[in-house]
């Protein structure tokens, strides 16, 4: 199972995340586009970071919110995010293709993530994209009840997909991510992280909230990339996935 | 001499140029990439309706000042503007590829392009910037009479040029623009246009604002998609330059 | 009744809006703040065009959403909202103050005016913004069956509040406006909006769209200022209402 | 003599800066106003911030550049730079008024602070922006050896100077400060600040990067919030000075 990680998310004269700790211990570095985080220079660094650690490169994009670093939802039309999503992608393609090397994979960020997977009509504009520029180039979104459903759509659209669970969140017992604002949902401890990341990896399932096994499938493990122990958990996720 | 002309200038709810009324007479159109005008969504619709009246797309990057509108001057480093190029270029290039087109040329915007004319290394990052990312595209850039030196750094990099003269500015004795500040520097009427574009076209010559007659090697000739005639000078310089 | 305008709308090189040709005729001008348009140098040309007339001027802050013109819902938490209100509102006074005025009131602008109106938390944290900063300046908001209960919660704050109807829109038989979506939404003829005008300054009335008529009781009328008959309408409601 | 440093430069998710460890010591908080750093809500936390440690607050404007910091030299036109330079401080004196507190002083930014020193166009710029809005703050600048006839344009416009010194950087010959790009440029050792801070304030004199003593008279000494030691070069400051 390949870890991916969101990367290149300073901007300008501020620094976030510690990229150069965490790059060498993944395997897919979701790049930020612009957005919500990121400008051209540190795009083209953070590129160069990935090339030096053969790390795959996937655009990030995001709603236009850099002083909400797109956390913050807003109601685009389906027109104005499928032009901005281009935008985005296409973008750090260019600085990929600068540095002779080439995107690998999409995966929307924050509130435009949130929003794609419980608004269907998003979903749809973010396939249309993909379809529309880049229909090479996998979807990574959340491993969900819906998967299959999600899958079909893909598959009508001819765009693959990636899903993915996460190292550190809590699972309720349908499957979906705990809401941040209850506690306990974010694992803070080693200890959690590994269990979860060993349990997913070996036997497919995550254990809920409530203690519940529930089966997931995944293709891609998402970790984060700040935090005072994101090395730490980046090389020990590195470890057990490999 | 193929007619090149600003579009896509407007900005999400403001409209700028009547790039509607232009685009049927022109040839090439330089489309802002979001920096100093434009938005994603505006980049899309002048890109389909360049395609409408099958005019080659050229992308007009610049400065990031969209308040100023990319024409006041500022200091980014070569790197800055490096990647800050790559990145608008490529963001129009993925709007055309969704659309079915490519961009033809480079051509820089306001400040940014003034700047180009008088300082070489920003001249040279500008074409750094084409060779890293599109050595395949044609840079767009003042026919002056520094011309022969600015074609053989171009060769040097594998850049082609491609020279532009203005329908509508008046010269001075050695074959540079007379500044905007100084009265008569813009032609306002369209016989005076007309003559100029004719010459231009029929003898490689302008006629300086002291009135000498100074030769001229253009490829292009720029006009102008705003002002209350530009269709009409459009139109105009079509018929002439066809 | 006093006329109420969106004036300031103009960003940078764009224009929008007929500021010159409405102002004679309004007697309160809401002047964008930086959030969803104009600038520091277009406020303050803004500002002295209202001095010239004569003419009140208020606060029109808005989400911060320039690409979007402020017309596109965001979630900003009640803490981003208040101090970005503030800012607006303080921006401008302080524009005013450099010319010698000051403001009158303060008027929300598009997806946060209509999200004020629909969503009781963020009409709360609009009136604690103008508490904690400009307690002396009315709200001003539109006119609703819910009139009563906010003139409460406006008092309890010590806000005073004016009620604004419009010229050019229909309304359904609570008194509420018919959706921009319905056709007929917006009145278009002159003598719609004179009759509509005429009935609310004699008759304190609408007549809904089914056609039944329903008192209104407001404090300010607002029209618009920009289409191609902004200034023949601003004239014809000044005569009106004067 | 004050201490004064930078405050209020995090910029929505991204944190730069200790201000919580460094306000303690300060007696003057030069607070980012929106255009190179800060935002509306991280203004109001660190209004709240300085409240709580008693710290006069002052307004820190920029050039409109938050990706380059307000670092990059931009050709404003004076009407911009004046009512750009209004806003901002107009602004944050918002946000103090809703704190019940009020601005103490001005201080220009990065580029423009730069620019203002050695352009006396500018530096009018400046002191008419305080004379239209706030004639009663003093504004800080740097001393150098033409103070005396800063002073003299200061006093025929009713403004008031505090002239500053740095804590950590090299001084030249002439009394200005030496290159950044020049080794040796930034004191990097604890003792070097102190031995320098220690000469101001006794003494009224610095030595120069070549070993030359010469007079320096300043009101208020500047530190830097940032880098590892912030928090105790403003401890060992504030010792010196208090």
């Amino acid at each position: 199972m390949k870890l991916n990680c969101d990367m290149g998310e300073s901007f300008g004269a501020w620094t976030m995340g510690a990229d150069a700790e965490v790059m060498p211990y993944i395997d897919m570095a979701s790049i930020a586009c612009g957005f919500h985080a990121s400008d051209p220079l540190t795009m083209h660094r953070t590129v160069q970071l990935a090339l030096q650690h053969q790390v795959s490169i996937g655009a990030h994009p995001s709603y236009p919110d850099l002083v909400g670093f797109g956390r913050r939802e807003m109601q685009l039309s389906s027109d104005e995010l499928h032009s901005a999503l281009i935008y985005q992608i296409a973008a750090l393609q260019g600085i990929c293709e600068s540095n002779n090397t080439t995107l690998s994979y999409v995966k929307p960020h924050g509130a435009l993530y949130n929003k794609m997977m419980i608004d269907n009509a998003t979903l749809m504009t973010v396939m249309q994209s993909l379809k529309d520029y880049c229909p090479h180039l996998p979807l990574v979104l959340m491993a969900t009840p819906e998967a299959e459903q999600i899958q079909k759509q893909a598959d009508s659209m001819g765009i693959s997909i990636l899903f993915e669970v996460f190292a550190d969140r809590a699972y309720d017992d349908e499957g979906r991510l705990v809401a941040r604002t209850i506690e306990g949902a974010v694992h803070q401890s080693l200890s959690q992280i590994e269990q979860q990341v060993r349990q997913i990896v070996e036997q497919g399932t995550v254990t809920s909230f409530s203690g519940k096994v529930i089966p997931i499938a995944a293709d891609t493990l998402c970790i984060h990339g700040d935090g005072a122990h994101a090395a730490s958990i980046a090389e020990l996720c590195s470890r057990i996935t490999s």
